[in-house]
Parts: structure tokens; sequence; C-alpha cells
């Protein structure tokens, strides 16, 4: 793996947003590294297909209640990354053309990044995009019959808190976000720097990848 | 408490948003909002001084990065509310004027409320608005001196994932703002609604308010 930890290059990391992405998917990983560039050098690009603020609100629930967050780019003007955080949610399921760009956008991108991270669902979007092909990968374990029927030619691991292939890293649901990022940030920048994270955000990691209590509660095996 | 499990009268939730809040003490509680949402009315607003997109980048670290929220209502012009939650974040220390607007806000909207959350040093903004003068209340834990310094009418409680003081629930650093939150959802809407946003959500919860192994990490007692 790339250490990042001595060089003051900044990362270039970008999270990729739709209509309907899970917030803490999201703001889970999105405040880990919040907290991480105030240690050591990042650029952070929020992508969406226009510059419209993008909102939580679930396309499947016309009554809830969401937020909207501000894009600093679209997919077509996107900056190199190194880093591409691609967050699930209920808009990420179906094919509206805001979807169908991020998943392609994925899937160009993809050969140029240094990593790819996925949280919860968004692990079907980058399986649409054909880049897990071939990998062993894990999405989130209450949809889970719904995501791996997206694409039978990722090798999906159910029992999971995630899961590392090459440079893919893809979490289970929602909160797994958070481990994940930790995960990749002591991989990368020390584990001293990722416990210090955890710690000021009083946050009770889940520090191995292959325990995972979810997928007993949903009995995936 | 008030049960507002079985009516259909919409719930009115409001965050207080500044420069330089937390993005997951914000986001934390809110994921557990929207996932409340589409179980049960609500309607739900962001505040803030003005209408402009409100930034999560930390005042303190002039290269970090950050996010942009779009708010909904002006504390000037905010609809009458029964929750209003409030984070904490590094842009809560000091006095600029969004702030010192932010405590007035709380101050005046505290007596019409059923229910104030704070989150991590959100309590501090609460406390210097005079609304936790005798009560007991927790905050972050790596920051306990700096805040508990603000208000000394207020009965502290170091050793606390959250507080529960009358109408008021604080939390302790961060991460407990959705501890907070689930336990506030269980107790107005019942446990099984709090158990089942915590399980889609994949999140590991603490589920005893005096249980708080940060408490120690800090060296507090």
């Amino acid at each position: 793996m790339a250490d990042n930890s001595n060089n003051s290059t900044p990362l270039r990391i970008g999270v990729a947003l739709y209509p309907g992405f899970e917030a803490l998917d999201a703001f889970g990983p999105i405040n880990c590294l919040n907290d991480l560039s105030r240690m050591k050098p990042m650029t952070f690009s929020i992508l969406s297909s226009t510059l419209e603020p993008v909102s939580t609100k679930s396309p499947m629930y016309p009554d809830s209640i969401g937020q909207s967050i501000v894009p600093t780019h679209t997919f077509a003007n996107a900056p190199d990354l190194d880093v591409l955080l691609v967050p699930g949610g209920q808009g990420s399921r179906g094919s509206p053309p805001e979807i169908l760009e991020l998943i392609a956008f994925i899937r160009d991108s993809y050969p140029k990044l240094k990593y790819l991270i996925t949280v919860c669902t968004g692990a079907g979007l980058a399986a649409r995009a054909g880049v897990l092909d071939g990998k062993r990968a894990t999405t989130n374990k209450k949809s889970w019959k719904d995501i791996i029927a997206l694409r039978s030619e990722v090798n999906w691991i159910a029992r999971a808190r995630w899961v590392i292939d090459g440079n893919i890293w893809t979490s289970s649901g929602v909160s797994a976000g958070i481990d994940v990022t930790l995960a990749w940030i002591g991989e990368v920048f020390g584990e001293e720097i990722a416990q210090s994270i955890a710690d000021s955000n009083e946050y009770t990691r889940h520090t191995l990848a292959h325990v995972d209590p979810f997928a007993d509660l949903y009995g995936l095996e």
C-alpha cells in the first residue's frame, strides 16, 4: 500500500453523491477525513451530476425528511482523484440518469484511483460499474440479497464488517463506513492516527474486518 | 414524557448549525431521524444565522477540509419547534456573531420546546444560554475542562454517555450523539423502533447512559 504519511502532497479525495444517499454512509467516513485533514494535507471534492444541492431524502418515502449538501464539482468536470468514496442509500436503487452517470464515473475514474472505498449499498454502484468483477466485496446486510443480485461476477462476502481486495475497500451497512475509513486511515497514515480520530470522536470501533454481528442478525452465512 | 408514537401530528424537529460544526455530531443523530421519518410524521428544519450554506470546516485549521449544508430557515425566521438538536464542533468556541445569535436562539426557544438535545460541545452552547443552570448535563470528554469552565451553574456529570434532566438530553462527544438520539427515540416512540433503526444502520449501540469508556480514556471522574 502507498504510505502517504510522510509526504506533503495533498491526498485528493472525492465523494460521489446522488439524491437519496444515506447521510451517515457519507458523513461517518467524511467526519474521519475532516479530522484527518487537520493533521495531513488533503483536498476534498463533492461530486454529483449537477451543482445543485443533493438531498438525503429517500425517493422511496415521499413524506420523509432530508438535508441538502452542496457539490463542488460535477462528474463531467471532476478533478483527478486519489481516493473515491461511494456511499449507499435508497437513492442508489434503480437507474435514473444521475445514477447511470455516477456508475459511468466510477467505471471511468477507477483506473486512475489509488483507492476506491464503498459504504453500504454503495458497493452495488461499484458492482454495476464492473470494477468489482472477480473481486471480493461486501455490502449492507439488511439489503444483502437485493445488492448481490446486481452482479454475479463479484465474489460477495456475507460475513465481513469490511473487505479489502487490492485497492478496493468495501464496507457493510451505514455505520461500517466509519470502521472501514478508520481501517483505511490506519493502513495509509498509521494506526496511531486512526485510533486518535476514533478516540476524539468517542467512537467504539469494530477493529476486525471479519467479525460481523449483523451477518448473524440478518441470517446470512 | 410525551408519547408521540400513537398520533399523526408531525413532530417538528430542528437542528441549529454554525460554521465549524462537527459533521458527525449533526449527521449521526440526523441519520436516525431520517430513518424515523420513514415511519413517523415529522418536519425537519435546518437553522442558521443566514440562509448561506454552512460549512463543517474547522475555523481552527485553515487548511482543513469541510462540506456545506443548506439551511432551511434563519434563527430570526425559525418555525415553532418541538425538538431542537444542537451539535458541537470547533466552531462553537468563541463568540462570533453567529454563535451569539445561536445562543440567544436556544435561550429564547427553550421555553417552547418539548425537548432539547445536545451533542458533544453543543452542551457548551446550551450552557452559555443558561438553560442548563441547576441541571445535570454532560459533554465531550476530550474537551471536558474547556466546556465545563463555560458555566459553573451546571451540574456537569463526567462519567456519562448521555444525561437526561427533565426535557434536556445532553450527550458526550461526537458518536455519543447517535446513542442519545436512539435512546430518545426509544423513550418517545418505543424501544422497538429505536433498535430497528440501530440494526438497519448496523450500529452497535451504547445502551447504558452511565457507562462511559471515554471518561476513563481521558482520565475524568
